[in-house]
C-alpha cells in the first residue's frame, strides 16, 4: 500500500517538526529554523537514515507549500499599501538588489564559479525574509517603532522586485544568455502582464468572491479562492512565467475582496501545513559533507550579506532624508536572507542551470543570518552611538545638513497636490495604454487561429488581418478616448502652470491652448506609432487601414458619449473595489 | 517538471468542483454530490477525456482526505455525548446494521457475486451519511426537533459500530474466513485495544495539546494535531488495524482537550481540501457503462436501503418506546448512505479482495439515496397519517399501548439511580480490567525481546518469563487493587439490595457480610484465571508463580494505600479532563 508509507512520511515529518519547533520556539528562533533543523534530522545525509521513504511525493507537496507561501504572502501584500510606502522603500529595496545581486554575482565568479551559479547567487542574496523580520521585530517588541514600518515598506518593494527577479531569471536561464535588450522586454512584457493581470483581476475576481460569499459556507469559498489560486497559477505557467509569480499575483487581487479576512483565516491552515514541508524538504536537502567543504564560501557569503545588507539598506534609507540613526536600523533589520533565497535556490535546481551545491549553501547562509537578525537589530543603537562619536564632527554636519537640504527641496503644499495630481494622471493613461497593447498584443497571438477560422467566410488573408486589427481597435477605443482625455487634461493642466502670464503677455491664452491642443495630438501619434509596431505581424496594408481608421472616426464620432460612459462605469467598479476594501484591511 | 502537471491537476479539480458546487448549492443539493459529479465530469470515463495527468498524487492525496474525514469526525463525537444518547440509538443503530448487513448480503448472494463481495455489499449499506443528514435537516430547518436528536444518536452509534466493522472486515479479507471465533476474538481485541487507547490518550494528549496552546502559535498548534494525528494513524497500522480506526480514536482523544474549538477552526480548511479531492476521486472512478450494465442492481439496491433502513430505524425507534410518528421520521431520516460506505468500498479495493464493479455500485446508490434524503423526510409526516388511517383500530390501540406499558416498567427514582450506580461500577472495573488486559498482552508482545535482552545477565528462560510476568503483575496491580475495591463496593451494594430483612430474618447481618465477601474474591479468581490465559506465553512455572503471589502479597500489603493513591490521581485526572471540558463543548 503506497498510501501507508505515504502517512509514515507526513507523521516523522509532522512528529519531528512538530518537536523541534517547540523546542526552537523555546529558545526564542524563529519555527522556520526548527522545520529547516527537523529535515535535517529526518534527511538521507543525518543519521538515522531513509526515515522518509517517498520523496518525490513530499517534493511535490513541498512545491504546494511554495505556492501557498506566495499566495498568502500576496494577500498580504495589497496595491494601496504599495502606494503608500514612501521613498524609503524604492530607494533601499531598488539599491539593495542591485548591490547585492553585484556582490553576489563577484562572489561566485571570485570562487570560480559557473556564470549561472554566480547569478543564481546574486539573486539568492538580493532579496531579506519578511518571517524572519516580522517575527523577530516581534519578539524584541519592536513591531510599532518607526524604522519598522520603513522595513516593512522595503520589504513590499523587495516582494515586486523580486517577482521580476524571479521572471527574469526564468527567462535567462532558457535563452542562456543576458542581453540588455532581452532584459527591457522581459520586464515590459512581465509588466505589461502584471497590469492586465492585476486591472482585470481586480474587476473580476472580488466580484465572483462576493457571489460565493453570499452562501455562507467556508468550505465553498476555500474550494473557489484555491481553484482560482491554482487556474491562475496554471494559465501563467501556460504563458511560460513561474507558477510563484502567478500565486502571488493572485493573492495580491483576491486581496482586494471583501472577503480577505475570512479567506486569510481559511488558507492560514492550508499554508502552514504545506510550507511546514517545504522547510522540511529544504533541511532534508542539507549534506553536511557539502557544508564542510563550502564552509569557506558560506562564511564570505554571510559576512556579505550582513555588511551589504546592512550598507545598501542603510545607505537607500539615509539617501531617502532618514537621520543616520533609523537608516542604520533598517539596515541592520534587513540583514538577512530566507524564504524567497530558497525559492529562487529551488527554481534554479528546477531549470536545472545551476550546480547541486548552491541550495545548501543557500540555507546555511540564511540559518546563519536569520540567527544573527536579532542581535543585529539589538545593536544598531549603540552601533549608531559608537560611530557618532568616533565619526570626524565635520562629516556629521556634512551629513545632517543632507536631510535638512532635502526636506527644503521636497514640494510643499500647492505644488505638492500638483505633483501628486499629475502622478495620478499619468498612471491612469499608463494603464490604459497597457490595456490597450494587451489587447493588440493578443491580437497577434490569436491571428493563426482566428484567421484560420475566418476563412470559412473569407479568402483574403490580407482582409482577415484587417479585421482583427480593426476588432483589436474597437476594443482598445474605450481605453484610447480615455487615455486622450487624460492626456488633455494634462496638457491643460501643464498650459496653465508652464505660460505664465507674466512670460508671454496678452499671447498667454493663445499659447496656452496650442500646448493644451498639441501635446495630447502628438501622443496620440506617438501611441499609433508604437500600436503598429506592437501588432507588426496583423498589421493590414495601408489602403485596408486607411478604410479602418475612416470606420474608427465614424464610430468615435457617433459613440463618443458611450465609450466614455462605459469606460467610467469600469473605472467606477476598480475604484470601488479598491475603496470600499479599505475599512476591511488590517 | 513533475509539480505542473499536479498543479493543473489539481487546478482542474478545484475549478471544476467549485463551479459544480455553486450549481449544486443553488439547486440545494449536498455539496459531496457536487464533488462527485465534479469527478465524474473530469474523470477518465467521460469526454474531455485526460484531464487528470498524476492520477496516483490525487489518488495518495484522497486518502489524506479519507483520514482528515474520519479526524474531524472524531472531533466531533464525544464519549460525553455516547454516554448521553439514549436507547432509541442503541436499538436502532444495532437494529439496522445487522439487518443492513443481512439484506446486503443477501442482494449480493441473488446477483450470484462472490462472498466477499457480498460481505462487503453488506458493509456498505450499513452506515447512513452523517454529512448529509446534517446538510437535509439544516435545509429544511429541522435540526432542534425531538426526531433530528434521535437521529443524531443514532449515528454516533453508528460511527462506534462502524469502526468496529472497519476492523472486522480487514480481519476477515486478511484470513478469508468467518468464524465467530474469530469475530469474538477481533473484537475483543478491539475492544481492549480502544479502551487503553483512549484512557492512555485522554491521560496525555490534552497536555500536551495544553502545552503547545500556551505558546499561542496557531501553526504550531496544527503541526503537533497533525505530529498526533498521523503518528497515532501509523501505530494503528504498525498494529494490523485500519489507518480510518486510528483517524477516528485520535480526533475522539483530541475531542477532550480544551482547545477543541480552535483546533476544529484550524482544521476544517484542511479536511475540506482533502475531502474535497477524495469526493471528486470517487466520482473520477464512475464508469458509465459500469452503470448502466449495473443498472437492475443499483436499482434493487436503492430499494432495499430505503426500505431497509426506514423499517430498521424505525422499529428500533418503536422499539426503545418512541411514538408511530417519531419513528417513522427517524427511520426515513436515515435512509441512504455515504461517505463510511465509500470508505469500506474503499478498504475492499485497498486490501485487493472485491470486484471492480462495488465501487461505483456504491456511489451510484449513494447519489440516488442522497437525493432523496430530503423528500424521504418531508413526506415522513403525511405517510405516518395514511398509515394512521389505514391501519386496523386493534392493531393502532395494541402498539400504543407497547409504549404505555414499556414506560411503566421503566426504573424510577431510586431504582433508577441505583442502576445507574450499578452500571457505573460496572464501568470502572472494565476499564481497569482492560488496562490489566492491556499489559499482559504488551507483556506477551515484547516477551522475546525483553528475553533476548535480559539473556546477558539471566540464563534461565524460566526466570526470564517470570521476570516479565512479575513486572507485568506489579504495573497492573494499581488497576487490580481498584478493580477489587469498585467489586467489593458492588456485591456491598447488591447485598444490601439483594437481601432484605424480611426474608433472611435475624441472620440479615451475617447473610450480607457473606455475600459482601464472597464475590469479590470470587471475581478475583476469575480474573487471575482470565489473565493466566491471556498471558499464556509467558506464564512461568508454578513454583516461580508460587514465589512471584508471594512477593506480590508482601508488596500489596506493604503499598496498598500507595497504589491506591497513584490509582486516584490518574482518575481524578482522567475525569477532570472529561469533566473540565464540559462547559467547552458545544
Amino acid at each position: 500500500m503506497h498510501a501507508i508509507s505515504f502517512i509514515q512520511d507526513l507523521a516523522v515529518i509532522m512528529l519531528v517538526a512538530g518537536v523541534v519547533t517547540v523546542l526552537f520556539h523555546r529558545l526564542k528562533q524563529p519555527v522556520v529554523l526548527g522545520y529547516i533543523v527537523a529535515g535535517f534530522i529526518i534527511g538521507p545525509y543525518t543519521p538515522p537514515f531513509g526515515l522518509i521513504h517517498d520523496e518525490d511525493t513530499i517534493k511535490t507537496l513541498a512545491e504546494l507549500g511554495v505556492i501557498f507561501l506566495m499566495f498568502c504572502l500576496g494577500l498580504e501584500f495589497s496595491l494601496r499599501k504599495l502606494f503608500k510606502v514612501g521613498a524609503t522603500a524604492f530607494i533601499a529595496a531598488f539599491l539593495e538588489i542591485v548591490l547585492m545581486i553585484w556582490i553576489g554575482f563577484e562572489i561566485g565568479r571570485w570562487f570560480g564559479w559557473s556564470t549561472m551559479d554566480s547569478l543564481f547567487l546574486g539573486a539568492i542574496l538580493a532579496i531579506s525574509s519578511t518571517t524572519i523580520i516580522v517575527k523577530a521585530l516581534n519578539d524584541l517588541k519592536m513591531k510599532n517603532e518607526h524604522f519598522a514600518q520603513l522595513i516593512f515598506g522595503v520589504l513590499i518593494v523587495e516582494d515586486i522586485l523580486g517577482i521580476g527577479i524571479i521572471a527574469l531569471l526564468s527567462g535567462i536561464a532558457v535563452s542562456g544568455t543576458v542581453s540588455s535588450g532581452e532584459v527591457f522586454s522581459t520586464v515590459g512584457k512581465l509588466s505589461l502582464f502584471m497590469i492586465v493581470a492585476l486591472v482585470v483581476g481586480i474587476l473580476l475576481v472580488p466580484r465572483v468572491l462576493a457571489y460565493v460569499a453570499r452562501f455562507e459556507s467556508n468550505e465553498m469559498l476555500l474550494i473557489t479562492v484555491l481553484g482560482l489560486c491554482f487556474g491562475f497559477c496554471l494559465l501563467v505557467v501556460k504563458l511560460e512565467y513561474s507558477m510563484v509569480l502567478g500565486a502571488f499575483l493572485i493573492g495580491a487581487i483576491i486581496a482586494e475582496s471583501r472577503q480577505l479576512l475570512k479567506i486569510e483565516r481559511l488558507i492560514e491552515p492550508v499554508r502552514d501545513l504545506f510550507s511546514a514541508i517545504f522547510f522540511v524538504a529544504i533541511g532534508m536537502m542539507i549534506d553536511p559533507g557539502v557544508l564542510l567543504e563550502y564552509a569557506w564560501p558560506i562564511a564570505v557569503i554571510t559576512v556579505a550579506v550582513v555588511l551589504g545588507k546592512m550598507l545598501s539598506c542603510g545607505m537607500g534609507a539615509f539617501i531617502a532624508g532618514n537621520d543616520g540613526r533609523t537608516s542604520l536600523r533598517v539596515g541592520m533589520g534587513l540583514s538577512q536572507i530566507g524564504e524567497f533565497s530558497f525559492i529562487i535556490a529551488a527554481l534554479g535546481i528546477t531549470l536545472q542551470v545551476t550546480s547541486d551545491f548552491l541550495y545548501p549553501v543557500a540555507v546555511a547562509v540564511s540559518a546563519i543570518t536569520t540567527l544573527l537578525t536579532p542581535y543585529l537589530i539589538r545593536s544598531a543603537d549603540p552601533l549608531s552611538q559608537r560611530l557618532a562619536e568616533v565619526m570626524p564632527k565635520r562629516l556629521g554636519r556634512v551629513l545632517s545638513l543632507y536631510g535638512e537640504w532635502l526636506r527644503s527641496i521636497q514640494p510643499h503644499g500647492e505644488g505638492a497636490m500638483l505633483a501628486a495630481m499629475i502622478r495620478r494622471i499619468l498612471l491612469q493613461v499608463g494603464v490604459n495604454l497597457a490595456l490597450v497593447a494587451a489587447i493588440f498584443f493578443s491580437g497577434g497571438y490569436f491571428a493563426q487561429r482566428i484567421s484560420a477560422w475566418l476563412s470559412g467566410w473569407i479568402s483574403d488573408a490580407g482582409q482577415h488581418k484587417a479585421l482583427i486589427w480593426g476588432a483589436a481597435l474597437l476594443l482598445s477605443l474605450p481605453f484610447l478616448i480615455a487615455a486622450y482625455r487624460k492626456l488633455k487634461a494634462l496638457s491643460m493642466l501643464l498650459a496653465e502652470m508652464g505660460v505664465k502670464p507674466e512670460m508671454a503677455g496678452r499671447h498667454t491664452q493663445r499659447v496656452r491652448r496650442v500646448i493644451a491642443e498639441v501635446i495630447p495630438l502628438l501622443s496620440l501619434l506617438v501611441i499609433f506609432l508604437l500600436l503598429s509596431a506592437l501588432s507588426a505581424s496583423i498589421l493590414p496594408t495601408s489602403e485596408l487601414l486607411l478604410v479602418i481608421a475612416v470606420v474608427a472616426a465614424g464610430v468615435v464620432g457617433l459613440l463618443w458619449r458611450w465609450f466614455i460612459r462605459v469606460h467610467t462605469r469600469m473605472q467606477v467598479a476598480l475604484l470601488e473595489t479598491l475603496e470600499h476594501h479599505d475599512g476591511h484591511h488590517r
